[in-house]
């Protein structure tokens, strides 16, 4: 419990309105995607870069631990608050500063939703790359903290790729300025990379420059569907091997097509192996040819079916079941652990046939859906809480996960984090020299440990 | 001068012939792309990662300074021995490991030169997209060191948007992997690019994994001759305001024109203010359309002439000048003080204003090339070394010239590093904090300040 004197100092910095103590309205701010929760000790809602250094300031002064919280909507226990800590919501910083089309950059605060400046951009013709599944909640600041991905960063790359500057309060209360409206990279050392994807435990980000871009042409969406789940992954890397860079190649499993169908009933025929979403842009010339090069590598591949959105309407029917993946699966199963492990596209098809056994191995229900082009894989592992040794067999089928990935050259994490859920399998991946550097990094910003204790890794 | 022990111990590591003592024969890895020089105590030419890691430790034990080189092409002071330093050569770990056309990743080792890797890469259809100028001679350790650009990087990024993962040798001694294969961030903090752009102040790059690209299936190169500098620089804003995103945008002013017709006699017209070329790349079927707008945007900004390449020697003959622009300013001055300045697109009439100005205020002749896409200017300040108060005026110059690209919400290099050369601007640009971060990560790295000293900041 914060004292009065602490409550009343804050309420000075952000304003009355702007603080929550009570604990039961503290719980909204004690969980995320994943099925963890903390109790915060407050909650606040700043509203200016100014409030945050007072209270970044005033926190120091009183020795007390900070979280940063976009929308809450990371699935690696990345705001769950791990000690007594106050959480710093961004929610309220959620102007749209400048759209400017002529540079190609947008500046934003990082409490703007990304499905909010996208909406604002398609106005004057332009968008922004990075596009998570959950862009209609998640915000700005939370993707730059995750480094999100999402469908299209096959082709137009990650969070770190779309983010030319950043102001960044320090631990230690200073305010940073990194790159801007450059789109060359800045003198001295990356600062701006060293923040994306830090999770909040090097700066809480109060402004960012993003780079936008025109709105392609045209996009042509394409579905195609397989009785095995091999074929579809053989397309994967058959149509990069034809020369073609999707913007988007989505896979969903045979269960997943079930329960999406339980769900929405998009259509999909239940007894598919697995469905892969599979968008092209570019201009219109272009399209006819690339489309008629997919068609054939999906023929190739054994495709029992292929279609081509001809409307806007059929676009978004393509489109809708995989919207839904991950929440449809409550039907099988009340909980579900999402992974991220990503493989180099060639590993795709060893991937599969790894998670497949581990599945079996475990004795565990695990769905699959796929950033495929990136080799980005999201085996969702289905569980009941209430069951102990299934919730055990979830921590070992896990652990397999991530040491598969690494096996086959890839990472435990593409996009979604390492937070608290996934510290434990750094070291499966790295060598303890990065390790070092990893912590000694966190010591070098943070020497008291304050912003966003003990995710990522612990010192 | 170094010991006969030291001497010994170093030959014992790398092998006889891989070392350098003879004062005469270091004079060799003292200087640079500047006209800075400095002696260096030692080389070496290590051939594999275990031999870097051997000559890190002993040279910690010795408490010996070291400075890495490439081809020492870099033009700012980035490999001049600032203090008793052996100088590390990366010009014997030349091989291209691996070229992975499925995962569209190359494996090389730091001392292979740019254009030895695309030619490897030509061979079967790919290219990796940084080319700087210097590509012929530089190598791509040192691409990496400074973060290199190059013409076709407006449509393709930096250095740094090209590097997936990285081997490299920390000051303590240790080999971290960072990244790898995958398109995907990896997990903790981003290593990778912490140490690209770094200049050898960091660590030591022995092994790169660098993202390739198919080749574009058509490329189309154009070029436009002005009357005036401004109406060429409005063509590049109005060309991308009109949707179209070039892989390149070069152009050359009146002076530079001149110097590479006395030089090579490309067959420009010596009273043209300024040429811009342009390339776009793509499907055939894009080409007309773009090239049309091209030809409009051009005409409606005063363009008195525009051609396009129709054979390879065509286009051989449209880039014939700008390939020799920074060799041939010598006829005019011996000497010259390239600059890298880098302003947001819409700025960049701004800028040249500006250089104008300055050029007349310190009563100098400054030539210009630019990277015009991405709003990086290449001032050429031309002087004579004998003249004592002409270097003086250089000096101002360039200060002038850094303050002027801040002003503009620039930066004062885009892609040629600060070494020591700008290392006195580095304040004009970043806040105190920025400052005091930069210094703690080199401290970080390195507390003993062995890894390149002096350069990018002191500490
Ligand atoms: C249904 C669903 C679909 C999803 N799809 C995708 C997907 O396709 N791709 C993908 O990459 N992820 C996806 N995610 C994960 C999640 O949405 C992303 O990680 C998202 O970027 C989190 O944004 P947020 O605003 O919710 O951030 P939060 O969860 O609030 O925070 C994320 C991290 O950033 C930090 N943070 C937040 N704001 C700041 C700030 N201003 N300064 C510093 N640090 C800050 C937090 O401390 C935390 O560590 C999905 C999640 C769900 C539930
Ligand atoms: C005519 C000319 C044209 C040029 N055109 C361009 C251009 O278009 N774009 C551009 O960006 N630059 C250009 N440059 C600058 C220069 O060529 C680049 O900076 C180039 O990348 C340097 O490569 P290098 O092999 O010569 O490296 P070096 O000059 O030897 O080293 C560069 C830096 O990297 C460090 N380094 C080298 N190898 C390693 C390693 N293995 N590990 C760690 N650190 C290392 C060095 O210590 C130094 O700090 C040009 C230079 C000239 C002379």
């Amino acid at each position: 419990m914060l004292s009065q004197t602490i409550v009343d100092r804050l309420k000075e910095i952000v304003g009355e309105k702007n603080v929550v103590t009570k604990p039961t309205e503290l719980f909204a701010y004690g969980y995320d995607g994943t099925l963890l929760s903390g109790d915060a000790i407050g909650a606040v809602f700043p509203e200016t870069t100014d409030q945050v250094v007072e209270l970044v300031n005033y926190m120091n002064e009183q020795d007390i631990k900070l979280v940063p919280r976009g929308a809450g909507t990371n699935v690696s226990g990345g705001t769950i608050p791990s000690e007594k800590s106050i959480v710093i919501n961004f929610t309220r910083m959620t102007k749209v500063l400048e759209i400017d089309t002529e540079n190609f950059v947008a500046v934003v605060e990082p409490g703007v939703v990304n499905f909010d400046l996208q909406q604002e951009l398609e106005k004057v013709g332009f968008y922004y790359p990075p596009d998570p599944s959950s862009w209609k909640a998640s915000t700005l600041g939370g993707n730059i903290g995750e480094c999100s991905g999402g469908p299209r960063c096959f082709k137009y790359g990650v969070t770190r790729d779309s983010i030319l500057g950043l102001e960044v309060v320090l631990p230690n209360g200073k305010v940073i300025r990194t790159g801007g409206r450059n789109f060359k990279s800045e003198p001295g050392y990356d600062l701006t990379r060293i923040i994306v994807g830090s999770e909040g435990t090097l700066g809480l980000v109060t402004k960012a420059y993003l780079r936008i871009l025109p709105k392609p042409v045209t996009k042509k969406t394409m579905l195609a569907i397989y009785n095995k789940v091999e074929d579809a992954s053989q397309t994967v890397a058959d149509i990069v091997a034809a020369g073609i860079i999707p913007t988007t190649l989505e896979m969903m499993d045979n269960l997943l097509i079930n329960t999406t169908e339980d769900y929405c009933h998009a259509g999909l025929p239940r007894d598919a192996g697995a469905i892969l979403i599979i968008e092209i842009d570019g201009y219109p010339e272009d399209m006819d040819e690339q489309i008629e090069t997919i068609r054939e590598v999906t023929k190739k591949a054994n495709a029992r079916d292929f279609k081509i959105a001809q409307t806007a309407a059929e676009v978004d029917q393509i489109w809708l079941s995989r919207r839904v993946a991950f929440g449809s699966v409550a039907r099988v199963k009340p909980c579900y652990s999402i992974q991220d492990i990503t493989v180099p596209r060639s590993e795709f098809p060893q991937a599969i046939e790894g998670i497949l056994k581990i599945a079996k191995e475990y004795d565990m229900i695990i769905g699959l859906v796929a950033h495929a082009g990136d080799g980005n894989l999201h085996p969702l592992v289905l569980f009941d809480q209430r069951h102990a040794d299934e919730v055990e067999r979830v921590h070992g089928a896990e652990g397999a996960l991530s040491k598969l990935a690494v096996s086959l050259g890839g990472t435990m994490s593409g996009e979604h984090g390492i937070g608290v859920v996934k510290k434990k399998y750094m070291d499966v991946e790295f060598t303890p020299g990065a390790m070092e550097a990893f912590r000694k990094l966190k010591k070098t910003f943070d020497p008291a440990n304050r912003f966003n204790p003990d995710k990522i890794i612990s010192i």
